[in-house]
């Protein structure tokens, strides 16, 4: 694979190749900025009253691999920025006019409406410029830093992807233009294995998947963001939870419960509402002239409890879970099935602790969520985020260094993959993130561990040192799943739909060969048998052709099906069928029926992975 | 015991001889009214400056044992409603002037502010009367219907039991009026059992108990009817709804899950908003300008899953289960502990079925809330209300008739105690109401299993039938223990606080015996062991005696306390101390741990019932 920095050059030069044979087709156009982007690069244009579609890209490609087989060198020179000015506006490119404009009034007006990347391909630093720099490649020059490949025949492989519509600068009160974008890399092989992945991604989608396999719905009558789910996604829901409790109830985690509701005075004295407060859902009694906002945290109730007694030094550290549905006030446009919904439900837990054990609970929890991951196969990767210098972070100095180092430590111990970033961490403490890798190579911010130097100040905690005197707890915020719902998102599309068994909505399906009075009669005691051993099983008992049954089952993604007729209540033996992903090393065979449940709960149990995702 | 008339007319005599000892030692004393309630009576009257006290009952008593000595006859008469007036005129008794005005003029303008038992005891009917009836008694002559025992001799056992501020016919507009409450029974034997219930109710009030076993707590800063819970709370909660989902989910029942908000649209659509807006908490986007409610109910939000794929005669019943917390805006001053609640947690379960399988559903609840209840100990008693001929009920007259046979077959089947109720079936359908009797022989409404033809017309809910046509289903609600909340107020004061082995947050204490290394080593590799039974255990190794331990663990009512030394290290044996109420027929004995863990973990999930509430 090319270098970071070349792919960077190559996407960022088809940017150009791209505007060049924009300009060969439509001279009028009139370009904004065109940036590098994750996976390959985009371009925004203006072409008056033409609107482009995806059946313009045959005619543009072609295009572009003619600037491309050309081989023009990209030259780079540089103008004073008023020189710049006149060659823009004699070029007939206005969007560049203004850009420069500004460039030479001060560069970081600029920075804060265009993103750094776009930024980038103008002009270097953000500090008034007095030169510009230009790259040229045959016929085109735009304004830009660089870098770029050596000439337009170095450029890899590429694809034009979707053309979707911009408002200059991000802002709606501008023109709309048209952005369009393309991915790249530096190998034909590389671009295909990418083009693979979205054809996979698009089919895996959890909103598609969500309604073909009956998980969940929206309801206009409900609202945007608010999922309901179906029994079937309510399993899936359930087992991921049940899951990342258990693995910090082994750590002695207790689970508690609060309600959804408080008076705002608790956001009040936590802080959250000077910070927050137009982003609550705010509730009204009818009744009461009580202020009421929904918990969009759970960190401030959890102070309640632990308050609610006197702690001792010998009671620390204090623990406690709660997998609860917080609710935030998203803008309707940035709602998107579950990846990002109103009604979160986070696997929340606190600890309360005294410093000298926080190095203990943060490696408890690595561990923890190593295993989780580790389990729905997935890779971890952790940010592990410091404070800098400056003035900005609450709590004693001394109590951050040591709580950093602890942190570390625990990383280290784990063995995880991690990398430190100075400047990141929260205010009220230091903080890791894990990032999890899907089966398609996406990563996802998933869980986190933060330390909170703050809350316990604000609430007054205490707890009695074994000295008497009264000492201040640290908490420790974690996460592991973090939201359910955007959890189950990546989740879905991670597994495609194909979930092991112990997240499998329905583990087995058992078939009837016939309506027979015996062969109904025996399901539905193997039905029972399987129920009573905690499996969910159904039978499909319809008056329809066994191979229909079984493509119905496939449709559904089951696990296990079971056909039963006359044969299997005389031997007693079944033939599950297994789903193509897992029997991959698995040869079809005849077990008893208890067998067959036997190992379907030991792999419930177990939580075993056999699936390829 | 007396049968019921006798006693209510011992009760009502009562209170007139309380009035008559008021009258004998305050005789400016001005008498409001004197009904009979449940176990006493109580009279409301006017002392002017005089405030009673409990300090105050020796004397009323000691005059009222004089009255009841002096033996007096009950003497009847009759005035004309003019003369009656003139007669309280003359007594100085504003209040039965007002009251003699009022049932001048109409009678039923009366019923409207006071209750049917203190209307009672003025005229008998509502509509306008020309005679009222007097009781004397020696000295003391009342305004009253009667009946009365034959003389103040005759009235078995009693005692005052409490003074409060009480508004003339209850409206805070009024004059403050002290009222007195009495208990009275037929004999001294009965009159000293329901004191003794009511001792022991006191030392089992669950808002005492829960601050003392640690269960739940409510804060200023979230609000009044917001209960936490702590841990130990929470383990009851989580086991008593696992139970009550369990008992479904044999029955075919499966978890869905739903947002606690909704835009309000839901709830027009059902009709909730039209009878229910203002009972109900508003919520408000600060970034849309959605008008959102909090879920007081799920059945519309279950319509909406139900809705959301065609369902044909062969999926039906359709069943749905969630336990799930509703808010409702309860004043203020209604609230109670967990009795009464604003964030109330419904063990909430929907089907949706056709006409002809009411009657299987409906048994199956029943058998479901029949074993809840037998396994917490508590005797159910069912009401089945059904319509009356008026025209206040929805849906086809001969769908109710036939759901109301198939409503009674099932309880009948049931083998459950019944009575039955015309006109108090919901606009809907038919209902059951389940009853459920404490160990102090206190009775509680719980449960409620209610048929609904309405809301799957309104939310135009159908299912194809086996013909191909389009048919409504029909929906039953049910909750079995009602809510989680209220229930744990219940079941905390049922059990005491001792808590069977099932729902007690803490199964096991393992004390020990010194801070040995060994000993606390192996203390830990026990509890390990239990947990991975999935049994609650923890360790006491503070460095107390031993007895001290024990001490503490008695307080918090904990089944199994284990002491472990160097003895039990050798030996491998345990000699379990048995919270005593549950050690009635068990000896103390000696156990391998191994053993004592299986039988614990055995009654666990087993949820036997060794106590002796």
């Amino acid at each position: 694979m090319a270098d970071q920095d070349q792919l960077y050059a190559m996407r960022h030069s088809l940017a150009h190749i791209m505007a060049t044979a924009i300009q060969h087709l439509w001279p009028e156009a009139k370009f904004g900025v065109g940036p590098v982007v994750e996976h390959g690069f985009y371009y925004d244009v203006d072409l008056g009253d033409t609107k482009l579609s995806e059946d313009d890209f045959a005619k543009i490609e072609a295009e572009m691999q003619s600037v491309i087989q050309a081989n023009n060198v990209f030259e780079r020179f540089t103008k004073p920025v008023d020189e710049a000015i006149s060659w823009a506006e004699q070029a007939g490119q206005p969007y560049k006019v203004e850009l420069l404009n500004d460039l030479k009034r001060a560069g970081t007006t600029i920075a804060k409406d265009l993103n750094a990347d776009e930024l980038g391909t103008i002009a270097e630093g953000d500090s008034q410029v007095d030169e510009v720099s230009f790259y040229k490649n045959g016929d085109f020059t735009d304004l830009c830093r660089g870098p770029h490949v050596e000439s337009t025949g170095k450029v890899g492989a590429f694809k034009l992807q979707r053309v979707s519509g911009a408002y200059w600068r991000g802002n709606e009160k501008n023109a709309q233009m048209q952005r369009i974008y393309g991915v790249a890399f530096a190998t034909p092989k590389e671009l295909r294995q990418h083009l693979d992945m979205l054809e996979e991604a698009k089919k895996r989608d959890h909103r598609k998947l969500g309604q073909e396999l009956d998980l969940f719905l929206f309801s206009d009558m409900v609202g945007s963001g608010l999922p309901l789910f179906t029994p079937r996604g309510t399993v899936i829901r359930d087992q991921l939870a049940l899951f990342t409790n258990s693995m910090r109830e082994r750590y002695g985690f207790e689970k508690v419960w609060t309600p959804h509701i408080t008076k705002k005075d608790l956001y009040e004295a936590s802080g959250h509402w000077a910070k927050f407060g137009d982003e609550l859902f705010l509730v009204k009694s009818q009744e009461t002239s009580d202020e009421l906002v929904m918990k969009p945290m759970n960190c401030p109730h959890h102070t309640r409890i632990y308050a609610s007694r006197p702690r001792s030094y010998r009671d620390m550290p204090v623990r406690y879970l709660e997998t609860t549905t917080d609710y935030r006030d998203e803008k309707t446009g940035e709602l998107g099935g579950l990846n990002r919904v109103r009604a979160l439900t986070q696997d929340d837990s606190h600890v309360f602790c005294r410093e000298d054990q926080i190095e203990i609970e943060i490696n408890n929890l690595l561990a923890a969520a190593g295993e989780l991951y580790a389990t729905v196969g997935m890779q971890l990767r952790v940010r592990l985020s410091y404070r800098d210098e400056s003035d900005a972070y609450l709590g004693p100095q001394e109590l951050w260094d040591a709580a950093q180092t602890q942190l570390k430590n625990a990383v280290v111990a784990n063995q995880l993959d991690y990398y430190e970033q100075t400047g990141e961490a929260a205010f009220y403490g230091p903080k890791i993130d894990f990032m999890a890798t899907d089966a398609l190579g996406r990563e996802h911010q998933v869980a986190t561990v933060q330390l909170d130097f703050v809350q316990p100040e604000r609430f007054g905690l205490d707890y009695t040192a074994e000295d008497g005197s009264k000492q201040q707890p640290v908490m420790i915020h974690s996460a592991l799943l973090g939201s359910v719902e955007r959890f189950m998102s990546v989740y879905i599309e991670h597994t495609g739909g194909k979930f092991p068994v112990w997240t499998a909505p329905e583990q087995i399906r058992i078939i009837t060969l016939n309506q027979d009075d015996d062969v109904v009669g025996y399901a539905e005691q193997l039905r029972r048998q399987a129920f009573d051993l905690g499996l969910r099983v159904t039978i499909d008992n319809a008056s329809e052709s066994v191979g229909k049954k079984i493509r119905a089952a496939e449709l559904y993604k089951i696990p296990y099906t079971v056909v039963i007729g006359q044969k299997e209540i005389e031997t007693g033996q079944v033939t599950p069928r297994v789903r193509a992903d897992m029997a991959v090393n698995e040869p079809i065979r005849e077990h008893s029926f208890e067998e067959f449940l036997g190992t379907v709960a030991n792999e419930a149990r177990a939580r075993v992975l056999k699936t390829s995702l």
